[in-house]
């Protein structure tokens, strides 16, 4: 698989830090130290600039803008413009001078580098000592953190101490609206700006969406303020201030960003709104948002921590992906979702996918059910453009996007947004899921019903009967499996549909005066029953292997392990036709299907497709090791459930796709906690009844986690050859160990590994 | 099928006319009356310009351009960029004025307006009177033609005639290279230009591609010279004179282009080079220029004509389509190919497709063996460019493109660039079929073997092996039907693939000495031997009908005629997708490969497979119909015959696709030639011996064309009853109406439609 871990940070239980300055991973790291809170986002730059490869990237949750160019092909259906998160304002953004040389880390001589994020309090603290050219030491010390819960707020310390000779130092802290998005082309347009001691503002807005961010801050320091200038795009205020050893001073920048998504009032509405709010921010100070900050993420370990005795590096690797998911996205907004690479870079346009219902539900789901249910909220907020969607494919109901921000489809690629409906069964498995583990019967009933309805429409009019008129299924898909590109009868798609079908038949017959409100006729619901009763999902002749598509199993075979490691990544290598026209797949299809409804399947089902599909998988997708590390535990390969659960934790830490620096796997986070949590664990959620089944990889003393299940809140400690559930609060039914018992507060069971 | 005839144009046997301005026509007139002589080509527009949609169009055959802009998609194996073939200089521009008003015929009062294209002399005349807004009334008689024989030359005669008062009258002689491609971009840069009483000219260059077009001319008049004029892509000279009634006045101009592919000297010697060439073309004069083109013309119809008595309309479509056939291409130069539009547009950006090989070759094969054997020759000298698209496919060999004028693939759409393979397969099926026609060893040994073992080359490595090795055949490509875009066993690309397997089996067994040179190994001919043998075909269960991909037949049905008419073309109003997954297909797929290799099927075969095909058939391709037209007549039904022979004669004439303003289907005309030729004449050129097996339509009196075989000329005339084969030369031997006969002079037998 040509992934190679490259071990560059200091292993931690709760932080991730660098110890010196290394220019060629400059990038990387910034990915690595990225801060969010949902809301926004701010990659972990040297706020004062830095002569190295770097982006600079600060970004809101569906603060967007449209591509410049439309795609040259047109035909209906194809995307014709696509639209992405744009890279925005910069608050942190400051120019540092000693003694007149310019602080840039690339060329200064600086000594003792460090730069450091703690989990537990959500500070990103990067400190150094700066031997100028005039021959003085200076102790460089900034930190900064945005605050979980008063979303809009920022925070920035910049300390300097002397330590040898007497220096001047002068700074300009800035606010720059003039932003590159990819280094090529700033998006926005300039609004207002101001700057005086007691403030300085910025205020930009999109020319094609018309939203807006207004940034305004003010600067607490004791330093000698110089003046103030602002221009397009632009404000600054100067400081100055001489230090001698032993000496400090400090400028501590209070920010807040008031990101407008829909423009309702003026700029200057939308700035005294933020005015009013910084003045809070900046009296309470520093010191107690920063307490704040790390009571927040103390609650949070407190409920989400998974432990892990005896692997440090997986237990590192685990927290940085909690801490990142965490701030990614924890149902702040329903108007926000979860793009592939979070808030931490431009690469895949900010864009959410069938991920999100996928693989970041069921985090959600055990951990924090009001996020789960804000992200299902969202996908009913785009339900009229997902109709739309489905209009532009000449098809009835609602078709969601395979890639999205403000719920139009973003993917201008044809063979994928018009061929690939995961995302659709995957809103409808959403539902089905949050409804099955919450037992929340209001959602459903408010918005589920109604999305599930509109989803199966559309499925029905996508689908199609083969010639003879015995075999539903869908023609020319790609199902999850992106190697297989335009076949028939995807069975993934086919799976998905019927139990999207069953679903609802099973929703109208609960809920007849919905099927009165939506006027579901009896025709549609027989047409749906003789869909569902057809659908065909092709197999071996045993009927044990299920056919990943209709004629998959005749294709051309490759030895996956005859194509050299220089031949990765594929699609950098390969002739795009070659990828798609043999045995060869990219990511689980099949074992997919079967992991969402994994308990419809017989173990020996299971063991059969697993052992038929691993061998031709290539793991090109990141989110394929974890699919294929949760079956082994479950089919008892505890060997190969290791080896695949290899990167889950360090993928972006160790970063073995070797694109870290365009920012993290966010997406990929989730997979890694479900392969603890649903491999090593053995949860299964996908039935009436919670099934708890551990395993223990040999080479760990123990490993713990926490799932909040139908209002009871468990601990499952896992250690070598036994096992506990602690219940906090409302007992705990579930099937323990095959065993079916109600915990009310500790119960302790047997694990072996045969 | 949505297609309706808009009859415009005046019946005439051996011309075209309209009588009338209609500026709602003006662009489709302007491709009706397009002059060509291979080397160049001038749509028929009005040298003084009008004010109506207008596409001033002047190309040169292998002068070109690559586009702007890459397309976004970057993967192996997809086009980055296409050339395309550039609008070029204008050397027929004029400015006329009569008493200071300018001449815009869609302005100026004009009576009697006439626009003639005479297929006997290749002269385009346009004659009209103009009532000027000074109140005089002139005659106006504009004459241009192009040199057959020596095609760098260019004449145009500008007649004006005093009907009613004195009348002064100013004239602008322009040379324009500043000349929009698309009405977009221009895409030349000028390089030199000159004007003189004596000669005018202008120089320009091609900034990526190194080409250069030098337009020289003289012009002689006895009307007053009042001056010249240059710039920058510009050169003119200014004339007057004054007219009473019965006084005529013409201005004669000379024109030299001088087109260079691959620039070898300077622009001054191109230029002196061009010169040189304008002296003796206006020393011979326009009266002698002009009687060798009707000298030209007659020879032409003396040997290619075909007669059809009784029905007028069809007598003129065809003469048209041979006129302008003969126009676009007729082997003066190998390096030439036939664009899809000719020289009389900018769609299709005049490149050449797979329809060279397939449609026009049986033309040039039966009519002018030397050009056939060019058009082959193009596809030798672009054999380097071929295999260098093979490997961008990850393949060996040499893989012709979809779309090309300089050898390299100028498709940027993938999905036909790399899964469509019938350029390859048509290049070796042209050269089998130019051998077995002409005879001709030498080409075979020159070049077809090379061509042959390439292409074999690359069916090898693109084809590949069921899972269990039992069937070789193509994966992930499409065939000559459009609308099933990514299939597996392509039955047409399967079997061609094979006979291009046969085919090289058997010229090694006859070319040991070419074995050796080309180092054919043994290893080599026994891969092909077992692809070869295992060729899969797919069929029904009877055997009988071909499965156009493995699948098809379980493809979900749509009943075509359900299809509203207003859906036409599907590609403007269906999803892209929805095209692509149904059993209704765009143009004959499997009934293609039965009609390139018709004698190796049985009559039982051919009738099932076009009785399960045709109703399924959408016929969106302007080549579909007369392929059907020419299964009917072979298998008796004779009606649908004439039904599908319906527009492919008068397509253009009569705008049947509503598209003929952006220029000719100049493939299209040949696929009527073989409708006439093939399908009614029941000519079989596909094995040993030569077949005459003609039908003839019962509204028709007789129809009579003539063929070139094996070097016999032989004209056959089809009556009702009867036929005769008439012939000069060298006797011809064929099977006629079932029975092997020599013929030396004449031979009549039966005709009975049954």
């Amino acid at each position: 698989m040509a992934k190679v871990a490259t071990k560059y940070f200091v292993t931690e239980p709760y932080s991730v830090s660098e110890k010196g300055l290394n220019l060629e991973r400059n990038q990387v790291s910034e990915s690595i130290f990225s801060l969010a809170n949902e809301y926004m986002g701010v990659r972990g730059t040297a706020e004062e600039g830095i002569s190295a490869d770097t982006l600079r990237g600060s970004y809101f949750n569906g603060i967007y803008e449209y591509a410049r160019e439309d795609v040259p092909m047109h035909y209906k259906g194809i995307v014709k413009r696509t639209h992405f998160m744009i890279n925005s304002v910069d608050y942190l953004a400051v120019e540092i001078y000693a003694d007149g040389e310019r602080l840039d880390t690339a060329k200064c001589t600086v000594k003792n580098f460090e730069r450091s994020l703690d989990f537990k309090s959500g500070v990103l603290t990067r400190s150094f000592v700066w031997n100028t050219k005039s021959g003085k030491k200076v102790l460089c010390v900034f930190k900064r953190f945005l605050s979980m819960t008063k979303c809009r707020r920022a925070y920035q310390k910049l300390y300097f101490e002397g330590i040898d000779g007497r220096v001047n130092i002068q700074v300009n802290c800035i606010l720059n609206g003039n932003v590159l998005h990819w280094g090529d082309h700033c998006y926005w347009e300039h609004e207002n700006s101001g700057a005086s001691e007691n403030l300085i503002f910025v205020s930009c807005v999109t020319p094609t969406t018309n939203q807006r961010v207004v940034s305004v801050q003010k600067i607490q320091t004791t330093a000698t303020f110089n003046g103030s200038k602002s221009g397009e795009y632009y404000a600054c205020n100067n400081y100055s201030f001489e230090l001698n050893e032993g000496q400090s001073e400090q400028i501590v920048r209070y920010t807040v960003n008031n990101a407008v998504k829909n423009i309702k009032c003026s700029e200057e509405q939308d700035r005294l709104n933020a005015i009013e709010e910084l003045e809070l921010s900046a009296n309470e100070g520093f010191d107690i948002a920063l307490k704040n900050s790390v009571e927040y993420w103390n609650n949070f370990w407190n409920t989400c921590d998974i432990e892990i005795e005896g692997d440090e590096e997986n237990q590192q690797g685990i927290r940085f992906c909690l801490f990142q998911l965490q701030q990614t996205y924890h149902g702040y907004d329903p108007e926000n979702n979860i793009g592939a690479k979070g808030l931490t870079g431009e690469a895949y346009s900010g864009h959410a996918f069938w991920d999100t219902e996928t693989y970041c539900l069921p985090y959600y789901l055990l951990n924090n059910p009001v996020a789960a249910k804000n992200l299902l909220i969202y996908r009913y907020s785009k339900l009229e453009q997902a109709k739309q969607r489905a209009k532009m494919l000449d098809c009835d109901g609602a078709c969601y996007p395979i890639a999205t921000l403000n719920g139009n489809e973003g993917c201008t690629l044809w063979q994928h947004a018009s061929l690939q409906f995961q995302p659709s069964t995957a809103v409808v498995y959403g539902v089905w899921h949050y409804a099955l583990v919450t037992g929340d019967e209001k959602f459903v009933k408010d918005y589920g019903f109604e999305m599930v309805y509109e989803v199966v429409k559309f499925l029905l009019s996508r689908g199609d009967w083969n010639a003879s008129k015995t075999k539903f299924g869908f023609y020319s898909v790609m199902g999850p499996d992106e190697f297989q590109m335009m076949v028939n009868h995807n069975c993934y798609t086919n799976y998905m549909a019927k139990r999207c079908f069953e679903y609802f038949i099973s929703l109208c017959s609960r809920y007849l005066e919905l099927c009165k409100k939506f006027g579901v006729s009896k025709e549609f619901l027989a047409q749906i029953q003789r869909a569902c009763e057809c659908t065909y999902l092709p197999t071996d002749k045993s009927g044990m292997i299920y056919e990943q598509h209709e004629g998959y199993f005749e294709l051309p075979h490759i030895d996956i392990h005859s194509i050299p490691v220089t031949d990765f990544p594929l699609y950098d290598n390969w002739s795009y036709d070659r990828i798609y026209r043999n045995d060869m797949i990219k990511q689980p299809d099949v074992l997919m299907f079967m992991l969402l409804y994994n308990q419809s399947f017989s173990k020996q089902c299971k063991l059969a497709n697993y052992e038929f599909y691993e061998p031709r998988t290539i793991h090109e997708s990141s989110l394929s090791p974890s699919v294929h590390s949760i079956f082994a535990s479950e089919l008892g390969k505890h060997d190969e459930a290791l080896k695949f659960f290899g990167f889950a934790t360090r993928m972006d830490l160790d970063d073995y796709n070797r694109n870290a620096n365009q920012g993290l796997h966010t997406t990929s986070i989730a997979a890694a906690w479900m392969n603890i949590v649903y491999g090593f664990g053995g949860i299964r959620t996908d039935g009436e009844k919670l099934v708890i089944n551990p395993t223990i990889p040999g080479i760990w003393k123990s490993y713990s986690f926490k799932i909040n299940y139908k209002g009871s809140i468990a601990k499952i400690k896992v250690e070598q050859g036994k096992a506990t559930v602690s219940v906090i609060g409302k007992p705990l039914t579930a099937v323990i160990a095959g065993k079916e018992v109600t915990v009310s507060s500790v119960y302790e069971f047997a694990v072996k590994n045969p």
